[in-house]
């Protein structure tokens, strides 16, 4: 990297977009290195905070358009997280506008990039667990097989093995990070299958109640928003010939069941809080969630630096803090 | 499938799609149907066997051009053979055609067949061995990661994972096999790195020399022409219901080393054919080759009944047998 960057983030109107962005306004730096400027990309505007120590601009665009991914890179950030994508239950619903949003828009912004001279960036991509898919024997280890049953999954690992291609090219330095189930999701309630992770966290603690559809037994991982910035912005310094030939990369996560989530739950929120939450077991809900994989070794990641959550007291304990001014009345 | 078959073959000037057009003219069933009628592609125009017990017809196309996709599958062919493709060596120099070809062309074929109604056809398509980069640790599993080495195993790799997507959401049944080195390969000797694996059983039985780049110890994984052949006829009438969820297989082969199949040889072309290999070292030839996996356990196809030639003799049998008319004279 040069003495001072630019960084270009595409989907940064997406929740992780935004905490990438708040977090590098708190911390304009990466891997020492001063932002000096930040260019945001979404197919909604998105929001320009108030007050940058760097210069921010904002673009509305969708990568798989004509002319819209090498007006992404005219400027070729050093760094660019590309989070931008359709997701999961509406590419399971448009397979179309997933390939076409999530594939083709990802390969021509690789292809965009690989058309510049003097041009090696950084490219962070998200992808995630929904690569995988069941039977699962155990925790799923890092050489694992990607036999995703989404579309989404599927394009994730399409993306991943273009990445892996440009980047051992020499196109670009890409780092592929398979983020597990995001928990605590801020926000209101949604009809993703997987919302009630969240749910059964955020709904108590502000007063609302929440619908568990699973048993208490149910084993998930799960990385707090908190700590899947801090895994975009290790991606972004990690040293390359660390990553060798494979550089796409199952992210640790913490592993517990329900039942453990809710007794982090009750240590904050106390046995009102738990209350909230209604049983009400739904057998579609279950037999996605039974298609997912639940559990990780993500030795290579742990290896590299990448730093999880303790347990899922502190995964709580980062959604009161970030999301709730440090709070947890109601 | 219905009471006889139209059956297309992509990439059918290749020598996997001539062995299987012969084959299929000698016994022109699949599954117990007859084969009524035959459609042959490709880049270069197909040769139309003299005498054939179906109507063959022969088109060239370019499946990545606009509308060559959809007039292959006008007449609704019931089982379709996609073997097109830019070979390894070609995929690895030209980026831009082998994406263009073996990616494009391969999801414009798919999109073309999604696009009819009341159609769902048998699709086999040949993946490779070359999906797979080391580091290995020891043989390769049926649930080990696809970290290919070259931009022709991504290519692979991704149509892999469009043919689960399209196989899960039923608009063909898609079964990919990934193929082992074949070996002997008909014809003469080329410059693609491996092919020495066939030139040294091949050239000695025709009474010439050839070069061994490799230490006598290197392990390596191989089918005949005719297991291959057996493994596509195979796929193409295996049951969809037995495959689950992951229609990709990597196909069982024959591990031996090079001092195996010289002593192969050696039993069939006796000590003057062994004498005509030439050992010449090659350091560049040795590291590509030890990127690449060289035993696969192949436990699922096995159990799904693919049936690998039983041992290297059994190899150098079939090319006898299938090449030099039942004499290995010279």
């Amino acid at each position: 990297m040069s003495d001072s960057l630019h960084v270009l983030i595409t989907g940064a109107a997406g929740m992780i977009g935004r905490k990438l962005l708040a977090r590098l306004v708190r911390e304009p730096r990466l891997g020492g290195v001063p932002v000096e400027r930040m260019t945001l990309l979404d197919v909604v505007e998105p929001q320009v905070p108030k007050s940058a120590p760097f210069k921010v601009s904002s673009r509305t665009g969708d990568l798989s358009l004509p002319g819209e991914a090498s007006a992404a890179v005219a400027d070729m950030p050093g760094c660019i997280f590309h989070l931008a994508g359709v997701v999961s239950g509406e590419a399971e619903t448009d397979l179309e506008k997933a390939y076409r949003v999530n594939i083709d828009g990802t390969r021509f912004l690789f292809d965009a990039i690989r058309s510049r001279n003097d041009y090696r960036p950084r490219v962070v991509f998200t992808s995630s667990a929904a690569v995988y898919g069941g039977p699962f024997e155990g925790p799923v280890t890092d050489d694992f097989h990607l036999t995703p049953h989404s579309s989404y999954g599927v394009a994730k690992a399409v993306c991943e093995q273009l990445l892996a291609d440009y980047s051992r090219r020499g196109f670009f330095d890409g780092v592929g990070i398979r983020l597990p189930a995001i928990t605590v999701r801020p926000g209101k309630p949604n009809k993703a299958a997987s919302g009630f992770f969240s749910s059964i966290i955020r709904e108590p603690l502000a007063g609302e109640t929440a619908i568990l559809p699973v048993s208490d037994a149910l084993l998930h991982s799960h990385a707090s928003p908190r700590a899947a910035i801090g895994y975009l912005l290790h991606a972004a310094t990690l040293e390359m010939d660390k990553l060798g030939e494979r550089p796409n990369l199952m992210m640790p996560a913490v592993a517990c069941t329900i039942a453990e989530q809710i007794e982090a739950l009750r240590k904050v929120g106390g046995d009102r809080a738990v209350a909230r939450i209604q049983r009400v077991r739904d057998s579609l809900i279950e037999r996605i969630v039974s298609g997912w994989p639940h559990e990780f070794e993500a030795r290579r990641a742990l290896a590299l630096g990448f730093v999880p959550d303790r347990d899922f007291d502190e995964i709580v304990a980062h959604h009161v803090e970030d999301e709730l001014g440090g709070k947890a009345g109601a």
